[in-house]
């Protein structure tokens, strides 16, 4: 009668098991310049220090190849999909991630396709390849008089898909900042096995305070899996002057590792054993009443 | 495109403006005995003292007129249907609300109703009438060994409805401890226009410091939205020991009142324009993706 299974439609997944299920992960909170070259270079130096450091899976931070502003997007925006040639970015990570042998959520940088502009975050696996996009679905527009206002969408388009991708280091869905907020595309993420929920992300000195660790462990803790943010370091002379404090956050809400503002390498530990002890101890997909509420996932029902 | 509007089916309703729209809560976070003749005395002086010091709602927390076991719902329980004769509990309640001129969020008693049990939660007008009646719908069954096991399932039944209200101080929705932990349902209190979501429960010593108040900030700022929990105080001698920290949580996530452990009466005020501002500030409910995602209020689509 209470029909757990029906409180996703379609219903749940089961979560596959990867090739490695217990891992290093490294966040790297990078400085960004106005110099997309030095910050190529920059990025590529950090992402070596974390595989050094032992990190199976390396994150990004949210446009990390260029200034946070609407002015900057079209000027550092790359065509992703013309090739390495028009893209030095996504091509410098895909041979890292070749030569290290690694996973990396390459935070995001702005997109250009055709005449529109994305805010876009691209996974490359071991062999180098492109093995998902994802481009930020809702768009960061808000407006706290005084404190904070900002528009992506004055020169940004809005991604039209959810993303999730098989890695060997797990099932991950991808949300790049104010994604974070919609708590549908973490329930969503859920229901389609991820293990671990990315989300590259520049908070502000107003919102960062408030909610971005909040944020972060309630769709830890909501549902049961580990959630992995990356931020750029704080520049206090920048435009738009993000909060950093990058985290990983386990699958009861628990901080596995964090940092304050300034450019660090964080690496910790994820093993996806505590996945399953966390949802034998409260088994709320069990518990969830599919007799009064359901989640739709409207493209993957539409595909079947 | 993005389709907000379809983000909620059926779509989300406006929130009504109600009488009252700026006005004082009290929280009684009150010590529970095996008494309950004491407890229903106990339980009426605490209201008295909360609508002294200008509270217009008062809550109570979630099993107040009896300890928290399995072995106790039974011989606690009362027969609500039955009239106040064969319900000592709700029928103070009801005499108070309406000497007192308020609303009374009545925590819950366990309930009997045939043979039957449930954990149930009634709301009184200032005219002393139960104006609605919230039988938990989650029930509390959790296995965390050495820490925490609990079953209510083994005595208890879930409730079948989720409980909005319109009172003269707002829309409120009522979920009963475990409720919390299920992100849908304070989503469709959202969409079915709820100011205020009331959380009678009583979290423990290893659940609350974990999650109690992350849960609590999640639900507000999640859905933009007040939140009031209301727990028993701690007794170190129960069987089971309640984490206490009752809370009034505002719509961007501040904390407006909490307390420790001990017996408090909690006074705050509740200013619904602060919904209308949060939600001008960060317009969540017009970027929600309704082409990518819908949550489905499956009583209110089938009633329609």
């Amino acid at each position: 009668m209470a029909s757990p299974e029906k409180a996703r439609v379609p219903p749940a997944v089961q979560t596959p098991i990867p090739p490695i299920t217990k891992f290093k992960i490294g966040l790297c909170q990078l400085k960004v310049s106005a110099d997309k070259e030095k910050n190529i270079l920059h990025a590529r130096t950090a992402v070596e220090e974390a595989a050094e450091k032992g990190a199976k899976l390396v994150v990004l931070p949210e446009i990390w190849n260029s200034p946070y502003s609407n002015d900057s997007f079209p000027v550092y925006a790359e065509d992703i999909d013309a090739g390495f040639d028009a893209s030095p970015s996504t091509a410098m990570l895909s041979e890292i991630a070749r030569r290290l042998n690694i996973t990396i959520i390459g935070g995001s940088i702005p997109e250009r396709s055709g005449d529109k502009l994305y805010n876009t975050c691209c996974v490359f696996g071991p062999d180098g390849k492109l093995k998902a996009k994802h481009r930020k679905i809702h768009l960061f527009d808000i407006d706290i008089p005084g404190k904070i206002t900002f528009k992506e969408s004055m020169t940004l388009t809005a991604g039209e898909t959810p993303t999730t991708v098989d890695t060997e280091v797990g099932r991950i869905g991808i949300g790049i900042c104010y994604d974070i907020r919609f708590q549908e595309l973490a329930m969503l993420y859920a229901a389609r096995g991820a293990q671990l929920i990315c989300y590259p992300g520049a908070f502000n000195m107003t919102t960062g305070p408030l909610h971005w660790e909040l944020l972060q462990k309630s769709r830890a803790v909501d549902n049961q899996l580990y959630v992995a943010t990356c931020s750029p370091a704080r520049d206090a002379a920048a435009g738009y002057v993000a909060w950093g404090h990058s985290t990983l956050v386990g699958p009861f809400g628990e901080i596995l590792a964090t940092t304050e503002h300034d450019e660090a390498i964080l690496i910790s530990e994820i093993d996806y054993s505590q996945i399953e002890l966390r949802r034998t101890n409260l088994p709320l997909e069990k518990q969830r009443r599919g007799d009064l509420y359901r989640l739709v996932d409207v493209q993957r029902l539409d595909s079947e």
